[in-house]
């Protein structure tokens, strides 16, 4: 289970290699927002993500003789660069087990890294069938994308930067907004704010027909999407809750919110407008909130999360020229 | 004259007004560039360029009487908004004069920021009498976009924090590379680094055809651009190098370098997908150098400064399209 002093401990090692990424704003979206806005531009993090705090968190919390085996991941996406990076800096064996029909560029990134990607058939072949023998064979340790203490230790440290910066800030109270997939980055920002920050709330954010976790929340327990596909918000989708990260986010978070995909789009043409960032679809689902969803927040200040910036430039083209 | 006192006085004045913004950078781009690759990333200053800190700077060494008067400042772009916001933020009048062409969006921008725009007939006013009828009727001060030792010296801040990022990052020698129009930014970053990280040398980049800086430093002696208009790179296009700019750069700058468009728009491309951050075309010209001139650079790492964001969407859609 993560506590404060896994979170600080992650925040000690991953000092100098993680970036202490910027709290930006701009007088345009606290007008929008009818509340000041800021947004912790985690999208300017090493592999365009908050992933790689986890990667490194989870490598750098391994004994040095298991880290020293390698270490293995399924993921198409930020968490495969994430962990990618963080093995290649510690000069540690990495695969990476995606999909052959995944995106050429993140194929390619993350090779770039200096990963093995090993590609499999989604119709045919069993994921994690593949995965098992790969670790069984070469004894690699499997870094799981948010259902691990350690990732969400890591993830965890944006949370310490927060509550840092809202001081700075003079924000003593209001919500912090997530962009929230499995639940690995929004818990582990609750598990630091309820120490270092205890007037910030954090609601999860999600798109519209997969807010799994605004259900589970108000369920009281897991709820699960109908589906899993079709949508814009590809990094951010999974099929429910994570067992360690609810029981989390079920304690210490508020409501969830759930976003359209033209707030979506409309909150990253903003983010490139107003604040001169690139936010991925997944990762502007809190900043859409944060400017549309005006009447489910309390207080003067408002905190989004833009989790990644990994955007497909024919989708940030099409944000472009809708609204602006 | 700018002195190295009068850049850390400005610091002072400007600490937790301006933002300290990032030194960013990415493995893919030091491949491009054959060494190290480090953008400082002046983008996500207030207002989206780093005008802002030579305005509060201006603005903050003003005796409190002659400020409370109000000031006044010719610019159909990011000098207007720097000075505007700073006015803003000291609750003093401000008067921006720009041609009635100006785009709407710079204008409507410059009006958010609580500043009186002023238009002019381009063919048929003569701005100057305009602004000097405004100052001399209400007392307002000038504030000059680059010949003025106060704004030197807040664009000087720049180079402080470079110095820092520097010595953190581990480079003791190598360029640093700034997009040069009058040479306020150029000249400032160089009296800052000439004295706190000497074995950096600064270098000022500027479109084709538009190289007067490079042409003057080659010549010893202020050249002229040919033509003033018809550049992408509108932001940095000045007629000349400053009278007191000049000297300084001349002192203290390597050889400038000339980028084409095309090596711009890539840059700018190049910024969106490996950096996540959003750099306008003037802004580029340096990143575009350090990728695509490393020929005539030395040493294992190079600083570009990005110093500025404010990008037209058409223009950053074309990038796009073209080279990702």
């Amino acid at each position: 289970m993560t506590s404060l002093a896994m979170i600080e401990a992650a925040a000690q090692r991953i000092d100098g290699r993680a970036r202490r990424t910027p709290l930006l704003s701009s007088p345009f979206l606290d007008e929008i927002a009818g509340r000041r806005v800021f947004v912790k531009a985690e999208c300017l993090q090493h592999t365009g993500s908050f992933k790689f705090r986890g990667g490194w968190s989870a490598l750098s919390g391994l004994d040095q003789a298991v880290r020293q085996r390698g270490v293995i991941a399924f993921s198409s996406g930020n968490h495969a660069q994430g962990v990618a990076l963080a093995a290649k800096l510690f000069g540690v064996p990495c695969v990476i087990v995606m999909p052959s029909d995944a995106p050429k560029l993140k194929i390619d990134n993350t090779r770039a890294y200096g990963a093995e990607v090993v590609l499999y058939d989604r119709a045919r072949d069993d994921r994690d069938a593949i995965g098992a023998a790969l670790s069984a064979e070469r004894g690699l340790t499997l870094i799981k994308p948010f259902d691990e203490p350690l990732v969400i230790a890591g993830q965890g440290t944006v949370g310490l930067e927060i509550a840092e910066q809202a001081a700075e800030e003079g924000i003593a109270s209001g919500s912090v907004l997530v962009p929230c997939g499995g639940g690995g980055l929004t818990s582990g920002v609750a598990l630091a704010l309820e120490a270092k920050a205890p007037g910030l709330v954090v609601q999860p954010c999600e798109p519209e027909e997969f807010d799994d976790t605004a259900r589970s929340l108000e369920a009281g327990e897991i709820r699960r999407n109908a589906r899993l596909s079709g949508s814009l918000c590809d990094a951010i989708i999974t099929p429910q809750p994570g067992d360690i990260t609810f029981p989390i986010l079920k304690r210490l978070c508020g409501p969830g919110f759930a976003v359209s995909e033209d707030e979506v789009m409309q909150a990253m043409a903003l983010a490139f407008t107003r604040l001169k960032v690139v936010i991925e679809p997944g990762g502007a689902v809190a900043l859409a909130a944060a400017l549309f969803r005006r009447e489910g927040l309390s207080g003067d200040a408002v905190i989004a999360i833009a989790s990644g910036g990994n955007a497909d430039s024919a989708i940030f083209r099409a944000a472009l020229e809708r609204f602006l």
